[in-house]
């Protein structure tokens, strides 16, 4: 983990960093509150199709988990997403991801070419949940983090597609939130890695997302292992997760990963 | 509304009441935090099937309201429930309402007389609804609640059958939190009213109800004309709400009804 740059801002600092897995270069974020020493929990974040390790809202979340928590939080970008690619590269994915919504939108089936690029290959799963592992690693060894404390994952939409396998494989793993993507043909392997997880799940749900149909999310939410596991269900599109929902994610971060919890 | 005991324990008052309503005596209660004075938000919670204005999880929730919220407390008796029949009536009750659920989960249809007494009685509808009518102007008369704050509804199961008329037909209630109840074939009245229903809703569903079919919930939850309504599904039987879902409850209360919210 070779930290490339620091900044501080309202009490929480952020570390860019560069870690070497398997010949890529993997580019990740770790964020804390300022100052921050001895272990605390740690919350990792698996950003969206076309998003990117620091988007709005994954930064949004970071300096939440660090100001009304205490705890660390880590971003990295997925292969194809942020800093693994050009400017340019990013920018077609970005508008591909939103072509394909709006086809989806209006009941056009999207060009091809334009499909969100979340992947069915199964050596990608491979190399992103070798990558969130060696991530991991690295963020335990230093010592605002440490290795005892409790983790928790959270990522939505691509963020549970590549997540699902990554904490089905992951006993360090304590909760999950999980949402915007569900169980369908063609994609076995991801319902498979459900039913392995065991752990306590928030699944949340759009109701009229236009990427996911309702019995895909319901067949997902079905398949999740975990004795405890609750699906919140809103009305709206892919994106427009309502902002309350927050809520009810730092609810289940204190509920679970707090020292004294469980 | 005649006051006919009251109990101060650990900072909450519970104060029994008796209101006179279309010739019928229907027993209340009435919670604030001890001593209070001056409006505050009200809650006004209904009963599920065999229980009564004061069983035990009703109990805490006024409690809770009281102490962490500082928010006043309504519950009646429905008809045929708590101080409105007999004991051995109101055992008879209970005691149906356990054999038909055994009989649910073992697969059976419970015998006649067994059916849990959710009325499907337009008249006892209009009963309830006049009677939460009365029990509200009479709370809202009182010093310690007022007419200017803002008031929730509380009613999971029959609380359900009953709420969502009584909400739909209330335009002093600000929000509301339901559950454990459906839209099904033969309660067309009850579909139509949540569809009358604007505001934010809540609802909770258990995936394994022995009672009522996931469809129906689904069903139910899409007939709520609310923009706002987020639906939690946990896995378990009828009476096996995860604990956490009060800890949702409160914020819903908090972020509806404070003063300052909205």
């Amino acid at each position: 983990m070779e930290f490339i740059g620091e900044k501080t801002e309202a009490g929480v600092t952020r570390r860019e960093f560069r870690l070497q897995v398997a010949g890529d270069t993997v580019p990740g974020c770790l964020w804390a509150p300022e100052g921050a020493r001895g272990p605390r929990p740690l919350i990792l974040l698996g950003h969206g199709g076309a998003q990117h390790k620091k988007v709005a809202n994954l930064t949004a979340a970071a300096v939440a988990h660090a100001r009304d928590l205490g705890y660390a939080t880590l971003a990295i970008d997925a292969p194809g997403h942020g800093d693994r690619v050009s400017r340019d590269a990013a920018e077609k994915v970005r508008a591909a991801a939103l072509a394909a919504g709006k086809a989806a939108q209006e009941g056009r089936r999207p060009p091809a070419g334009d499909q969100p690029k979340i992947s069915r290959d199964p050596a990608t799963v491979d190399k992103v949940v070798g990558e969130w592992k060696a991530a991991l690693d690295a963020a335990q060894a230093l010592d605002f983090v440490g290795r005892d404390q409790k983790i928790g994952y959270w990522g939505v939409s691509m963020g549970t597609r590549f997540g699902v396998p990554f904490v089905a494989a992951e006993p360090r793993i304590t909760c999950a939130i999980f949402g915007l993507f569900g169980a369908f043909p063609g994609l076995e392997d991801h319902k498979d890695a459900a039913e392995k997880i065991r752990i306590p799940v928030l699944f949340v749900y759009q109701w009229d997302d236009e990427l996911m149909k309702r019995e895909h999310g319901l067949a997902l939410f079905d398949a999740f292992g975990s004795a405890e596991k609750t699906m919140h269900i809103n009305p709206g599109r892919h994106v427009e997760i309502p902002a309350f929902e927050r809520d009810s994610w730092m609810a289940f971060w204190r509920r679970h990963l707090e020292p004294s919890a469980g």
